[in-house]
């Protein structure tokens, strides 16, 4: 299959985006790109498909979600049968806003794995999924009380003990929460440390939550493979995470819609003290984002929506909050794209356009390397080669 | 909306369809029925669906499903999200079938409910679904040791509370099965009686799984409101249900699929006498099926699939049975329209193409009233006056 | 294989045993019967076993053991595993005393049928089993206390639900226990009229446990298809169960084992009732056993054995027993062979030496159509025309 | 008693065999050792067992077995009643292969010691049993899904809590599981540590399983009193061994078995990668084992059989695949006797033909002095002077 576009942008931001070119797919991968006209001439008869008014980028990658929670009020009975067709109906949507990866930070046990084994089985398509299974926390801490996607855990040796199991029963990756149940830290260093050298031992990656301080220096200090939100990090700590090949998945949507949600008079949490933590954090993105960027840390796109009827995985606005905080377009695309997947450490296969690399890719209708908000115009979407969506 | 077709076929086997026909439909209901220049000259501005190739009748109604139940070899093991995601991918095929109701008689303890509740919330688009929630069969009896699908209940009160039980949870009909895991009877005649005398002194319809006799007599004495599978019922025995107007669920194809299978070689259930059973049932339909329903009682399409990788809903093949074993295409395509509507007691509401019903319906390719294979080409599906297929 | 022996007994008492004969036997059945010379000479190349000085007669069935029960002090703290050894050990004991079929009249929840689905795995080698699997009693009952070897059930319901779930595990019988736990009845007649009911409508056959009356006569009204022991039961009682095709299952020596400890200063159940009880129930069959054999009533040989370090399924004792109260060697033969077989239904199949027939056999050293105690010389057994046992 | 051979294999590989010699057996022990005709004119009288072709040694020592893994492929449906049957099935085989003693590394909760007990009940006749009962493993570690025949337990109070339980329920030794689930280590240096602590703590003996390293080397540093596999063991590892008097248990059939069924075509745990760690594997063995052995460490023999129908105990062929990587006959008898019986701390009771020591005792047919393969003939086999088996 061929596919053309006005425009292809890479994911990786040095290389400048391509007018007039085509790709040639084969059994899921990217086999050569080129100039469109030539493609098709050298290979005859094979599928072509058009987007003569498109832009062609690599498939969005969100690092931050949670499987199944849309935040319904009467979440708290729904039985696991409707939890598994909330999770499915939120994923399922994944398509058709150009997500074609998404990492799970923490959900119901089992949830997470069970979709991708349904995936396996052909009874659903849904975009390809990492995931950490059960959260891990501090009794009380952040994430305990969140419709059982945390297991609480306290001290070094129910932390490891957590992640074994959670490893056992298929997580790719550990996510340990610490921060903003307190105002503070939760988790000791002795604990965080523990966990990290856990995962590292056994060959995992973990994800820290650690929005306030000293939470993120805490776990900057521990050594987490993403800092995720890292609200108040500080540019030392992100050099430190650079200088030591980590990631920041600073989730300034997240923040930007709660804070929108809470001027427009909504009361998150029923609490005036969480509500305003809201106000605060995009004050603190869009004053700082710029200049924790420009240390080098490698940057990616969270989402994190969790109140009820948010957006689904609204990377390409994460990507125009981005770029609104300064940096260019490309330079948010590959954080949606190429530095997800070097997150991931799947950066030899996906997340960008490249010969060899797995066909994850969208069609714009605009061309986003010019105006980000034509990421949100989403017209078709390619998983592994296969046509999973189009408008 | 329009809809326009080349033929209509209403439903009802005495009404000769009509050609060159369209019908109005708003908000969810048909308006009315005509031809269809004069109804689009006299509604002009309304949106109009054109089948000039297309024969436009009511969408079918499947008596006899069990939903979840795909056989997986492995489907022991499923957690309940898996069984949640697995019913979900074989409902979500009905409309492409051309099935618009399903009627459950017999799954996991509120998997049909959830399932129910989740197209309320918005969270999937699923046909209409009738269930029994839980079946009722005896110790060890008939589908005892089917996935959970019916608890076993022994004696007047145990079969009550279990209706009692079913009711509170949601189910809207009774389903009590009571042949076949023995070759005889199951449950005593004091059992089914006070079965049959529970759900109507609450005011549910009942349906009894009876195949072999002397259970199918039983069960036609008892009183409930709908016979499944019959298939050693006598003729003596469908005047008597047409007398108390009653209805029969023969499910041909779920007997005449797995003898195909065991004549290909498969052993159903590891069991020679399991197979050989199915071999005589499908001679037992080929023999009476036509006398058994030129009594005049109320025959329906149920499809009962439970083998692995089994088709899915397949009405029109059990029409095309019905239409082989000697009567006409408008009379089997009645039997899965009006009929199945009439037997749910939802015969002023459905199953037919009729001013003021629900605009349920399905275009086909041909014409099914000359050739009823046509009704395997379905090449749209309405529900309530919405598009939730094409082809 | 040819068997021949100085002596063949066959079963049925009305044929005169064979001097010199042998038999064919080929995969597991009785082929051919005659003069040993002749039968060797037309099967040249066949193997063949001598028993020069033996007798060969059909293997013997033990109508009434209680598998694993071997009243081992101790045994209330045996697990699931030591019950399944121990209830082994004792069975493999029963080829060398030529038992080659057991009739389980209860035992714990799924041993039998275990045990028997090790044969069939290969696991172990033991004689035919059939089982009641769990007994059924009211509640305080004779046998609620036994090991969890019956299951207390009051009333209509509780009783059919039990045989329910019992056929469901895999009984071939029924059995109740209706007399000794009180001096007089147990079950109430309705419950009793229950129970066959509902065996006899699943096609099961049912055991009743009744010793005293008015146990037996309720028992017997009640159409039990045997009564075991019947120690009180009357002339026209036994007529009945012939005129109805019925069986008696004796066990004299249940109770002349235990009379004879008693007599040396035991206490049984450490109860100078109970003990006294089987002082009586030996006077009673010593003066009535011949009475009740002569009505022609089909009699049987069954062992009971409970006491720790009691023989094991000493059928031959029982024989014994049978000929010093009045039968002759080939009629107590015939109840420990052909009678048992056709009690368990079985009696196209097993119990005789007769062409067609299963080769269950044994070879005793004497002949015990002479001496009935030659019966407790077993030199060799086969179970389906396999030596199993070879002294 | 006294047995006499053509030839008497001492189980010390430093003493010559001897021809012609006769052993004197009274109560279970050996008494005296000399020539065979001297012997039995020097004790008139005594029953005589003459072996004149056969060659006599000490019965073989079995270090690592799973006591009731015969890997059925439905064996995760077992009753306890089965597992029993199934466990008592492969143990009674031992003696026709010359295996008069086990070491169960690990197998379900109490199994092993009811066997044992069993045994002693006289219940049946099985191997001296040597038991860890469960073994212990790190939350989804290596046997953590294996029909329950470990405990998954983390950090080092957890452990040490498992050990005192093992312990409390008749263990003899302690199973450590740390390896091969994970490509690399399973538990922590510090839960090795304790681990081993507390069994040493307790006069426990206790032994690793580690094939791969780090966790070999983490294994031996702890200080675990035998190394299960240790197929990536270093020499200076096994010269530590050596200085410290511990053992090795290479187990190479464990890996050559599944090794072979892998060339011929199987999946091992429809694994690609567990597959081919089977080829890697007996390649390590055939190479290094002939050093490991050469640094004089204790080496013993252990069959690990855990594959469906695979052979029963194949100590003998244990020690032909030593033969053919280089070490002589005599040493392999020595590693499957004397060795094994030092390993367990019985070195002055068992494993060896020696005035005082215990008559477990074996009969070949050939002399595997000279051709080991002669080991796989067992023609008889002793239990402390008793006559187990006899082909």
């Amino acid at each position: 299959m061929i596919i053309s576009a006005q425009s292809i942008i890479f994911g990786d931001s040095k290389t400048p985006p391509l007018s007039d070119g085509a790709m040639l797919v084969h059994n899921s991968r990217i086999i050569e790109i080129g100039d469109a006209r030539q493609l098709i001439a050298n290979n005859p008869g094979e599928e072509v498909h058009h987007y003569p008014q498109g832009t062609l980028l690599p498939g969005l990658i969100d690092m931050h979600i949670h499987i199944g929670t849309d935040g319904a009020p009467d979440a708290g009975g729904f039985s696991d049968y409707m939890w598994a067709i909330c999770a499915y109906s939120l994923l399922q949507k994944a398509f058709s806003v150009g997500v074609t990866t998404v990492r799970d930070v923490g959900s119901r046990d089992g949830l997470a794995t069970t979709l991708r084994q349904a995936v396996h089985r052909g009874y659903v398509e849904l975009p390809r999924i990492i995931t950490c299974n059960l959260g891990i926390c501090m009794t009380g801490g952040h994430g305990a009380s969140t419709y059982e996607t945390a297991t609480e855990c306290d001290g070094e040796w129910e932390i490891r003990k957590a992640i074994r199991s959670n490893h056992k029963k298929g997580a790719d990756w550990i996510k340990i929460l610490t921060s903003e149940a307190l105002r503070g830290e939760e988790y000791t260093q002795s604990e965080l440390d523990a966990a990290v050298d856990e995962c590292h031992r056994m060959g995992k990656l973990c994800a820290a939550h650690a929005g306030y301080q000293p939470s993120v220096s805490m776990c900057v200090k521990a050594g987490f493979d993403t800092i995720e939100h890292g609200t108040f990090m500080t540019i030392p700590e992100a050099q430190y995470l650079l200088a030591h090949d980590r990631t920041w998945v600073p989730t300034i949507i997240a923040f930007a819609y709660i804070a929108d949600q809470v001027k427009a008079g909504y009361l998150y949490q029923n609490s005036e003290a969480s509500s305003s933590y809201f106000l605060l954090a995009e004050e603190q993105y869009a004053n700082n984002f710029k200049s924790l960027f420009d240390t080098g840390v490698r940057t990616t796109t969270g989402t994190d929506q969790v109140l009820w009827q948010a957006p689904v995985y609204p990377v390409a606005k994460e990507c125009a909050y981005m770029v609104r905080y300064g940096i260019t377009p490309l330079q948010a695309i590959e954080a949606a794209t190429k530095n997800g997947a070097e997150a991931l450490r799947l950066g030899e296969h996906l997340g960008q356009v490249k010969p060899g690399y797995i066909a994850d890719l969208i069609v714009t209708e605009g061309n986003p390397a010019l105006d980000i908000s034509a990421l949100e115009q989403v017209t078709a979407t390619y998983q592994s080669g296969k046509l999973v969506y189009k408008k």
